[in-house]
């Protein structure tokens, strides 16, 4: 029975992790840190969690939580991130980050979208969390950088078309939407009801958004060539959810290839990523509080581009539950252990 | 391995059944009905089965049926409910009905809310499908009536204090809101998105709605006294969820009595009830997605009243699951198999 | 040309004020007072109001403001609206008080549900002002008191009756839903859209919601004699609307009379209360924008209690809406101007 | 006083004409016809209309039509309207269709996208009815095509920057998501509440949607060349409101150019078209209930692409109040009339 510790437990991503594990066979929650909400209950902060979470929020220190468990799912801001990091691993905890702080292998790309690294050794060593393209690495992996919501969405959708040549690199467009989750828990006017129900908008508009160095970062290693794209996030009135639209030019080879055969050979086997028939394309609701990730491609021929869309549970495969795919494999359990729940719906 | 089937898959109780039985380790579901979807997976008409749920929709006849599997789930509206219960059951199967066919134990009270009843004498022998209250009956039942989804989330809620005569039964006021996969999929112009979202309105007031016969049976049981109650149930803007506002004179032992420590005492083993501290409402984004019945009772002293609330998921703990937990007690399976899954939240 | 002055312009009714005032021919918007937006146009905060609205918002004081407006909305908290009312009244200002400070009439229940009250001699000046009821008072009036928005859906529904004696005043149960706007803007973690969206659940249950007192007074006058209620509010997942639904024991003369015909004739010259066929409830999607109250009326003859339903937009007639019906009865304009569009549906 | 017919009054865009009608000083209502609803109040049908619209709906041929009214709004299917509006224009009438029949220049192109062309010599007459474009002509039209709901949020967002050549015709790349009122209010299982609230997808991608020859006729225009744009509709869980994100690679000239203020400029005057301020991006919310068009752009320096947002209420400046701006133009009404309410949020 692995002793598992949640590090920032009072988000939104605290929560599912809770929930998630909370079916876990293999693991027992032993820790779950929150200032905020210390010497509560989770599961008063969370009342869906009465009865199947007994944990107590703690306000607890590094060296407090290395006594508490041996594997650490840190789901606290970046750059608070990594102040902890680096002293779980070295009292030879293994993490997974939820942050970005060790998602960008280059530390100037880093410090150019975020701030100084404290840490940038563990930039090279961090394994990007992305199963069904690290999955080996991961297995071994001391740190785990767990991808952002919106990166998971799209490099699952781009990876197999720029590593065959299909697309040209130079015309991807990302027209993205996430539900209300993503703007996490704190308290701000911008996400109360009133402003978001019945509504819809563009934000971080022109190549602002934060999740672009990653997007970049993996998308290159799949062409083999820096790769630059025009990425827009918008805001949806639902809690969970992304949905990517994603625009690109086929090359010749890609105009003549059956690239519905090539997702689904690719993605076959893969048991969270479902490549949809043609013509039917994803719904964030198909996908809703699971780890699925679900695909589809339409070739426009008016214009010899693909559309490529994408939709996932971004709390789920976009943050926790991904999160617990990869503590499976870096624990030696079956990859899909505690995460094999259809979706929900309606 | 328990073989199951869904008689009518295509509804939101049909799907809502084989998400549930996809985790559920005992059984095996092999056959799934729909007339209108024949030929059909399942997974095709409700994408977020897919590479979870591998059935094919076929229109079988009940003597197709029969060898097919050995537990049915009649998922059916009333009335073809019970064209097709009583030869199931004449073939040696058990069966849940999730209709409203079996759950009137008088057959003229049946005919007066809905039609003639054309197997009376099965009204009988079936037994009301609320394990907290029939537990022991429903393990040895071959038929069992699974509850509405009203009267679930009221019963639950009122059958303490009318067994120990802590309210006046002549004064019971129920307001219940549900949402809207309660009335189905069927397509209809008052429960198309722009009809029902941004918005909130009663339906059926003044006594007609025909889950009233099956709270007051229920109620009378437990009062041990004929019941009569006002309900009026009302429309939410919600896929899924049930929230009752119970209103109650107080009798003079109930002012006296501490009700929440008898509720605690009598819904603390249960697994699926779980009953809120005192100035805790229930929420029905805190049972979303589970079993879970969420209970709160609050005094009012200055007016002598009680009100008692009560939150489920009305597809599941309101159908499905509560489907599925009688049909773990009819088959000797630990009653909570398949169904301990936390609430989804946000 | 009455130059007005909102003093609290940048909460969900001060929007609104703006809004409705922006289509009225008799008035010039003078000022808007914020502290927190201070020097930032109305419009740049709520860019709804943009090319509409040109006020730009400011932080002024009592004395500054005496210059720049004839006539004011307080659309301050209560507290804050009793430090300003009387210094306007004073320098011969006429004001539409929106908060609660001086609807009750009698200082002590004011103190026992808010505060000490720093103007308690206005407390018999201030008219209520819900116009189909004191019309020719409000005409008349320096200071109005707006109603509360839940009052406002309750007395509208409850008055006719009770003035002729039709049901008993000691068996009102008052179960009411309001949509998220009636919490205001502030930022607050319990009003964020995924603790709201997809879901729904009482608060300040068991007689503690301090609309009960404004309730209670204006019923009690209506009734001749003091009346106490039940009240729970619920909050919806919408921005706009009120829907009460209300029960009462009918009396001997109730269970006779037509009560459909009675609120037909009471409300038949009202331009803003719609008496609803028999057999159709009110729904708040059909106020939704205007300042329209719906009333539908429902004997139950299976428990001899009448069951009342009132649905309006809380943030117009439960508010801005019903405070410039107010101005317009305060200044001699037609009473109707700038209130008469249609509800917005879909 | 003009009077006015509307002929297919009980979908969605029917009750907004009669809702914003009902506020039109100039116009009398003297006809709505509907089949499904004739004899019915058509405040029956949408109660929200009651006490402001006293209208009955018909089932008028279209012979009867002509004693009715001089002016008629058509919101019927493509197909149902070139029946009846030749025969409209023959006795004398002026006519705003609101369906595709006349919005294509080209019979072929139209005959290409939907089916034979039972008028083609009128796609010559008929005028394109976006005011901000083809005021001028509308002024004199017999018939106004009234446009699309995309077309409208797309025009707008581009036309000034394919007149000045500022971006690259071949690159366009139109991303929109579209409330689910325009799905129209016919019983479907796919725009159920269950099946779309909480959710998001696209449809009709890859080229298909029937909006896509108007986009294409009118970018065409602007340009002075052939357009040919991607083009990806999505189903937004809110009613009303279309967004759309719109990518396009600047030319030199563009790349240099401030087009901010050349969209202030072009717009300014405009009353209902509303341009952001830089860094602002539009939002659905923001132009709810209204006839505004809210622009904004913003440059992609990393990528050398624009990035054009466009908001619009699609049942108000996408279809009815469209419809009643073209009609105040043809009429000789100040072309605000009816049509200056403001947003309303939230």
């Amino acid at each position: 029975m692995l002793h598992v510790g949640i590090i920032g437990a009072s988000g939104y991503t605290g929560v599912e992790l809770a929930r998630i594990l909370a079916g876990h066979p293999e693991i027992r929650l032993t820790a779950a840190t929150s200032r905020q909400y210390a010497g509560k209950a989770l599961a008063e902060v969370f009342p869906n969690l009465r009865k199947r979470v007994d944990i107590v929020c703690e306000n607890l220190s590094v060296e407090e939580l290395l006594d508490r468990a041996d594997f650490f799912f840190a789901a606290v801001p970046h750059k608070t991130a990594m102040d902890i990091v680096p002293r779980l691993l070295d009292a030879g905890k293994k993490v997974v980050d939820l942050s970005a702080d060790y998602r960008l292998h280059d530390a100037a790309t880093y410090e150019a979208w975020y701030q100084p690294h404290s840490s940038p050794h563990l930039l090279a060593e961090a394994v990007y969390g992305l199963p069904e393209l690290y999955r080996d690495r991961i297995r071994t992996a001391r740190l785990t950088a767990n991808p952002g919501c919106y990166p998971t969405s799209v490099i699952l959708a781009l990876a197999p078309l720029l590593r065959h040549g299909l697309i040209d690199p130079a015309t991807l467009i990302i027209d993205s939407k996430s539900g209300t989750s993503g703007a996490g828990r704190a308290a701000s006017v911008g996400t109360l009801f009133c402003e978001v129900t019945d509504g819809f908008k563009p934000y971080k508009v022109g190549g602002s958004h934060r999740h672009i160095p990653e997007i970049e970062q993996e998308l290159s290693l799949a062409a083999g060539q820096p790769v630059t794209v025009s990425f827009t996030p918008h805001l949806l009135p639902i809690s969970r959810g992304i949905l990517s639209t994603i625009y690109a030019t086929l090359t010749e080879q890609g105009r003549d290839a059956d690239l519905h055969a090539l997702y689904e050979s690719t993605y076959d086997a893969e048991p969270f990523v479902r490549v949809l028939p043609a013509g039917t394309p994803p719904a964030t609701q198909h996908v809703r509080g699971s780890n699925c990730c679900d695909l589809a491609l339409q070739k426009d021929s008016r214009t010899g581009r693909l559309i490529v869309m994408s939709a996932i549970d971004n709390i789920v495969k976009g943050a926790s539950g991904q999160a617990v795919q990869n503590m499976n494999l870096m624990n030696g359990f079956p990859e899909t252990t505690g995460l094999l729940g259809a979706p929900f719906f309606p």
